[in-house]
């Protein structure tokens, strides 16, 4: 069988990346990370690449315009002949132009149950609006910041005295489950778009289930 | 114990009326229902306040002003001596005229994880959306429609294939639980509001699990 090919994209700690990094090497995941590209050259998750020898590349958002930003990003993650994109932390919003290449093949993790509390500061916002559930989401990237048809989500309590620091761990914690088991679901062909709807197919009934 | 009294307002089917009822009779709830209130005389809910002898009234809200309306159901739960009101499928809005008499003392009970899906087809929204998770909310009612602090929040599992009914009547089964623990959250004067924040009580750090 074919490898499934997976091209990250991260601009920060990189714990996202590293739970699909752990999930490959105990065999949880039958995929390959064939490269990881983050906007920021200090950011500790390219430390991560290297430490597990993974492909990675900085590509500078800073000093270009956005599309010449994105025909960067395509043209190593065409290089690298991906399979699905995963936006694991990365904060920076891509247009149709570079949606266009990978149409329903880039994936987003958001830490709260979308469409409540969307853009960046989303555990703060829950905590101020005093939700008693939040969690996390797996999106298709479309147009739609934040927007786009849910694959995943799950749900993780808040409690009042919640800090935005500790709330953060806590949905991380879930991610970090989520994000592989997800991965899984696209290299296993079981994922399908129809308008807003994702559908699993028939195995994937479990799939739905919290992991 | 001096009993704690409760003004259920209702509409329609009056399924949660019903869990209140249940709960009360169980002897899992220590409350009295004063009075159901429903606007609407061909409500299935006032056969269920008959068939448990319990003190009902009809209000009609139509061929009046909003406010001879609140004046009415404000009358009625000052002379039942209500300590807690609950709208349990209670389908009109209330202004500040009605909420000020009661100020964080009126519950609303929603098909939905507020802030996703306000309104009236919170199920068939969400499902529209194409969420994985939704839920039922417990929120005090405030000048805001279904925006005041939450109470209570339980997350439900949704399904691509599900129809609205369907989810609908699986949030529903959760309310049942919900409804009459938050009661009993309040009837035990656990319930303290903070701006948009609720707390529960040391002892209630319980009461936050689910139910």
């Amino acid at each position: 069988m074919k490898e499934f090919r997976v091209g990250v994209l991260a601009s920060g700690r990189g714990t996202d990346f590293q739970s699909i990094v752990d999930a490959i090497e105990k065999g949880d995941l039958d995929a390959t990370i064939a490269v990881l590209i983050c906007n920021n050259k200090d950011a500790p998750v390219i430390e991560r690449a290297k430490r597990h020898e993974i492909p990675w590349q900085h590509i500078d958002h800073r000093g270009k315009s956005r599309r010449e930003f994105e025909e960067e990003l395509v043209g190593v993650l065409k290089e690298r002949e991906v399979d699905l994109v995963v936006f694991a932390g990365f904060m920076r919003l891509v247009t149709s132009h570079f949606i266009e290449h990978f149409r329903d093949r880039i994936i987003n993790i958001h830490p709260s149950l979308l469409p409540s509390f969307p853009g960046t500061h989303a555990q703060r916002d829950a905590l101020e609006w005093g939700v008693r559930v939040s969690g996390c989401t797996v999106h298709i990237v479309d147009e739609s910041a934040d927007g786009g048809p849910i694959v995943f989500q799950k749900a993780v309590p808040v409690q009042p005295e919640d800090s935005p620091e500790n709330l953060a761990d806590r949905i991380l914690r879930e991610e970090h489950k989520v994000l592989p088991h997800v991965i899984r679901l696209f290299a296993e062909g079981r994922v399908k778009v129809v308008g807003r709807r994702v559908f699993i197919d028939e195995e994937g009934r479990e799939a739905l289930r919290p992991v």
